[in-house]
């Protein structure tokens, strides 16, 4: 897989999550993709179980913007970005970074997302 | 391992390559550890190997500097940051995000580089 695809995944991911395009964001996982969010919680294992997870993030209105590079390396990329949600007329931000690993087709195989309750700002 | 611990060892990491302090960087590693700089190149397995590998970015003069928050999940933390060098009068700087998993000692057991050649700005 090119840089350049890695790096369109990356953006594109973001403006799914930015359009609360649940088909866009699913349509770029494999079919036994695993998705961990935050690291060291529970892992989700196949589309189904990823689907519901963002059934919920794409029906809230979301801000997500790139901090900087993604990073390319191998068959994976690492990405740092910002969601800013306004819940209750209370707007927060997380620093989130996320690595996702590619298989032969393109599609993520793996997501983990490193974020703590230390990087939310409100 | 405590979230403070990890963000230090972060800070602690970076002021060791800034200083270009060998044994600083040595310390926050684990014997057994493995390092992987970038991601998809081969892996360095144990101390030796590892030591190895920082005798060289040690010996340089480089600025590395925290791009944003640390993000601290499960036993591991995930860090953006840049590192700028000077050879033969040409400045260049690179963007990295590095992954540290801890042991129950609170030592770097693997470390993950990413970053590729597109990070590199002259």
């Amino acid at each position: 897989m090119t840089t350049e695809a890695k790096v369109a995944a990356v953006d594109a991911y973001l403006a799914a999550l930015n359009a609360g395009d649940l088909e866009a964001v699913m349509n770029l996982y494999a079919e036994d993709a695993t998705l961990e969010d935050p690291v060291g919680s529970d892992i989700k294992v196949g589309k189904a179980a990823i689907r519901e997870f963002y059934t919920g993030a794409t029906s809230m209105k979301l801000q997500a913007e790139r901090l900087g590079d993604a990073r390319c390396a191998g068959s994976e990329v690492a990405f740092p970005f910002a969601v800013t949600t306004t819940m209750d007329g209370t707007t927060s931000t997380i620093q989130v970074i996320d690595v996702f690993k590619f298989n032969d087709e393109d599609k993520i195989i793996s997501m983990r997302a490193f974020w703590g309750p230390e990087n939310v700002m409100v």
